[in-house]
């Protein structure tokens, strides 16, 4: 990159502010941006709320081993589609956005005004027509940290808990699986992925792009499940053995997975696993980051659409794979 | 300190949280820790909402020139009274706060115990008896982190924007002026401020303590000043003369500060500004982080206990001291 480009070390946080504000999309608040707080609206009387961080070097390189570099406009699309994930595993709305970011003075703002672009997209690509970015804070670091808070709506709803599963549930489950850790292989690895649009190996770069960019299942999902009647719910966001283990032990229960069925999801990366001398069982069963919804349905209820039927509530505690113990393979690579 | 120290490296996110969560006082929420978000009351159908970041090296160092090592009470209590002013600001009440710590492996477990005690003391100090740490995150980074968002209630009165001053109104303010700039020049000097409860310059402790811990004025003052019909109203984190700049300007209004009183505040801090070879009054004018109420109100109004008259709006732009130009000085210092 040419080493004229403009560092936010040289603005002030009003010129850096006048930067960001206009890529940010259309405001939905009934206060928006630009006071000490913003005013959102909360017509049933609550609000749900989360906060997720994104470090750099933690969570994304700005270059990778693949030699591909994070844009901001992937960081800001992760940030969107992270936070809101935790907002629909209630069976909530997503309403608001507050962002902080610490940047070192040598991010060049032509990132951050990717990265406002990259929230905005997240917001609108991902259907939130009642969200935008209602507030943020901007400070100096060694290092790229973006913070979100997000607010949701539970639109008269019981919020879906962790911990409402019992004997007979059905176990289910919307989204991808695995990809999202693919693609982190796929940048830690050796094959080239500096331009994902330009590589020949299609497979790798979608993998890649489901770690920068992952495309979690569809907005009305989380509400969809709720008033399906799911008992319990959250965002994959660990692995899949690692968050049903969560439902398991908040709902005293026991859960299988359907090893038939999650086989024949790793069996589709088997090829993308083979060139990188990975196993694709691994991924299905412990990527995180994939941001799809693992939910519990009474075993009459009609599952949303998109939802899969994965495995079964039991009495007992504990996760078990095919009535086995799941393979000691891979999740705690992905815990963080 | 002890090489043997348990840092955050040594345990697992589950174990830290353990340490964390005991310390951080009882949860107000409808819903709190545990889940994918967290649920609070929203009484009045509407929720304030903004976010803010403290930074190692940016907001605090760990350890300052005058030797006094930042501890992790401090940071979780500034983290407490720099983001609930700005709900107070709008004249709203606090009802939450989450929280996403950003820590090296090398930190300290005790001083991540220290930070949710601070958190919890800021809360329940500063007496928001329907607020509480209702969710978080951890995470690794090459420096401290802190970001909370934090949410308020409007109890159904309307928003105190900075928008509103009108002329002929009182610009009225309540809370310290100039300690916690004090403060910073005292951490940063070479006076021995190891153990400012062992120092026998007590000033300069009460200085030193005005910059690690601030102390906001009471809670009520914000929703009183909107009872009373504040006009307009901000926390005045950057600097008298900036912030009074920002009501001036969002009301497209002229604010003169009253400049004998405002020197009459700033001769109380001389003998401690002597010591340290500056200027009180660029102390009073541009010191941030005291996060006192600058508030506007008809000139008939009855100011709210504490609040005290030191200028007034007029037709016109921009802000006067004394009916001239402000000194120029000390406020880019401390605008970050």
């Amino acid at each position: 990159m040419p080493s004229e480009a403009l560092t936010v070390d040289q603005l002030d946080e009003k010129a850096l502010l006048g930067r960001i504000f206009p890529r940010l999309g259309p405001d939905t608040a009934l206060l928006g941006p630009g006071d000490d707080a913003a005013v959102i609206a909360a017509p049933d009387g609550r609000t749900v709320i989360s906060i997720d961080t994104l470090v750099q070097d933690a969570d994304f390189r700005l270059l990778w081993p693949s030699g591909y570099r994070t844009t901001g406009f992937d960081v800001g699309w992760k940030c969107v589609a992270q936070n809101v994930s935790d907002i629909r595993a209630m069976g909530a709305v997503p309403t608001s956005l507050v962002v902080s970011l610490t940047l070192p003075g040598s991010t060049e703002v032509a990132w951050v005004e990717e990265l406002a672009a990259g929230l905005a997209a997240g917001i609108d690509s991902l259907a939130f027509e009642r969200c935008s970015v209602v507030g943020g804070d901007l400070g100096r670091g060694s290092q790229i940290v973006v913070t979100a808070a997000v607010t949701g709506d539970l639109e008269g709803r019981n919020p879906v808990l962790r911990s409402g599963a019992r004997p007979g549930d059905v176990l289910a489950h919307i989204g991808s699986l695995g990809l999202a850790a693919g693609g982190l292989a796929v940048l830690e690895s050796n094959v080239d992925m500096a331009n994902p649009g330009d590589s020949e190996d299609h497979v790798l770069a979608v993998l890649a792009m489901a770690q920068c960019r992952p495309r979690p299942p569809r907005t009305g999902a989380g509400p969809e499940a709720a008033i399906a009647g799911a008992t319990a719910m959250l965002d994959v966001s660990d692995g899949l053995v690692r968050d049903a283990g969560r439902i398991a032990r908040a709902s005293g229960m026991a859960i299988d997975l359907d090893a038939g069925y999650l086989a024949s999801r790793a069996e589709q990366l088997a090829p993308a696993a083979a060139r990188l001398g990975a196993d694709p069982l691994a991924w299905v069963l412990g990527g995180g980051e994939d941001h799809g919804l693992l939910a519990t349905f009474p075993p009459d209820a009609v599952l949303p659409e998109g939802f899969v039927r994965i495995g079964e509530v039991t009495d007992g505690a504990g996760v078990t794979f095919g009535g086995e113990a799941p393979p000691a393979i891979g999740w705690d690579h992905f815990a963080g």
